[in-house]
């Protein structure tokens, strides 16, 4: 085994504490990465703050990352050493069924091998993630980082970026596109750069004006307060796409109201249970629709996009000993847009 | 005033029974139809059965029906006495707000003036439905219908067929289009048979294999039984549209599981809540959507496209006398697929 250093969970629902690690050794079609930046995402605070001590399988999060390769198995083609690479929250998949033949890895009928708190698929052992030093991945499952894009700017791109990406591509957002998104938060401001860089007419959803000159900022050309009943009113059926970022669970018929004959609300927020009203589905014949995560095709279509159209990731970048600290930051919802773990103080 | 008769509900909950009714004088724009077919709906039933001896409106039902013109108002110019039309579930709307002006009038934002139940926007009557020799209608709201189309079995088209025709054109389904049809009831057996002659690759989806026979002499390619757990799972991710017509409550993610990546259900059963599992729609990246009633062009595109390839409502022709029966055997699924009143029994 080769081992580096990460920030595992320790005591129940509260902190990381720093700890030295185990990797495997690399198999043939296997990279090493050095971890430089790791994104922080709201998933890695849940787990963080829903693990118990009684859990028997460790946790190390971080599923949005780019480093560089230091390692290659005797396989691998794609990457040499030296390489600035991106990883994110899906490292294997069955490589067989229906979903994964149309490439999309992320809807693998065996499920696809989370970047941590997974199960390899080879020795069954629980994946640790990119909050680490070192990271060991099957050379399918990292990307190339396209040159021009900034590695801690665009480590969130990995989880946040193909989240909102895929939707938008899947429901063919482009010039003349009427997209609105709701809650601008760490999916929602990429949503809005990406739907603004694919010459869409992008509106920005908030709760109050608080966010207007970000929303400007980031390239939004309106914002409508969704606390404001006329403003919501005045809007209704004027958008092809409406991507709901809002992280907890909501009411979605107002914003099903914004959407246009025949248009969709893609719901990315949170998992659970969602009831619609028929009539809010059937007045102007609209679809509901969710996304998460990416396949590997659009990934690497998306980290292209974004190099060419100068697309990254509004970030803090703190030292991952702050990790702790940053976590209470994020859960207070205090962070413009995304914080970025800088990996260098675990060598 | 004009007099006519037709069948009205006046005990709770149970029966109709003929009666003399009041017709307004023509305007302008009406046309003055002689009722000769009307199809019997399941909201028809459902109006029936609710209707209470403390309602103070009448109520006669009846909303999809043929028959001929026998006067026209002086403004009339789409039709001439002596013609063929077909009337439908709306018989006027605001016209001008955004969805009359993209021809979806049965989203109105003022609400469509409907057939029955209604109230007609210029002189406040509750409007009375087809079961009834005579209806006056806005000539915009009547469609001629297209020679070679039975009168008898093409009155079903106008509130069945465009339900599920409204559907099928705003997915895209054309030949090649992977489509299913859940419940083979009055909406469903329209919706196999305009799947089929769209092209579409046709499967029916039923409870048991009672109307296998049925579904391939629809047209249908295959039938997959809905309570073989084994079939449901090996038909996992395979049509492009699945359009379910279930009249009842039901699980719906049973039905969105055999949705293909970025394909849709269209759920046109009934109204009320519905409550999806977000995970069974983001993986797979599926739509789930509703519909119900059509626009005026739609209306006459789908008639114009029914008489190119005959398609027509399969249906039990009844002398309108019989509605009492027919609404119990209607409520008990005594039926394949339509029953439409011939209302001769009423000169």
């Amino acid at each position: 085994m080769r081992t580096t250093v990460g920030w595992q969970a320790v005591r129940a629902g509260n902190t990381l504490r720093r700890v030295s690690l185990e990797r495997r050794e690399l198999r043939g079609d296997d990279v090493a990465v050095r971890v430089d930046y790791c994104g922080v995402c709201h998933s890695d605070l849940h787990a963080v703050r829903a693990h118990t001590d009684n859990d028997d399988a460790p946790l190390v999060p971080g599923h949005e990352f780019t480093g560089v390769v230091t390692d290659i198995g005797r396989e691998v083609a794609r990457f040499a050493i030296g390489d600035t690479v991106a990883v994110g929250n899906i490292v294997d998949s069955c490589g067989t069924c229906a979903m994964c033949r149309q490439g999309q890895e992320n809807f693998c009928y065996e499920f696809p091998t989370l970047t941590y708190s997974g199960t390899d698929r080879h020795d069954g052992s629980t994946t640790l993630g990119g909050y680490s030093r070192e990271y060991i991945v099957r050379d399918q499952f990292a990307y190339p980082l396209p040159t021009g894009l900034d590695p801690a700017a665009a480590a969130p791109l990995l989880c946040a970026g193909i989240t909102v990406w895929e939707p938008l591509q899947a429901l063919g957002v482009g010039p003349g596109s009427r997209v609105a998104v709701a809650g601008l938060g760490g999916l929602g401001h990429l949503a809005v750069k990406l739907a603004v860089a694919l010459g869409a007419d992008t509106t920005v959803i908030s709760r109050s004006t608080d966010k207007a000159d970000d929303a400007r900022r980031l390239g939004a050309h309106d914002l409508i307060v969704s606390t404001d009943e006329q403003q919501m009113t005045a809007s209704r059926d004027r958008f092809d796409v409406v991507i709901d970022t809002i992280a907890v669970p909501h009411d979605i018929d107002p914003y099903l109201r914004l959407v246009a004959l025949d248009g969709t609300l893609s719901h990315l927020g949170h998992l659970g249970p969602v009831t619609v009203q028929t009539t809010d589905l059937l007045v102007g014949r609209k679809k509901l629709s969710s996304a998460g995560s990416g396949g590997r095709p659009a990934t690497a279509a998306m980290l292209d996009f974004c190099a060419k159209h100068n697309v990254t990731a509004d970030i803090e970048i703190v030292p991952s000993k702050h990790i702790n600290e940053t976590l209470e930051r994020l859960e207070r919802n205090d962070v413009r847009y995304r914080f970025v773990l800088d990996m260098s103080d675990l060598s």
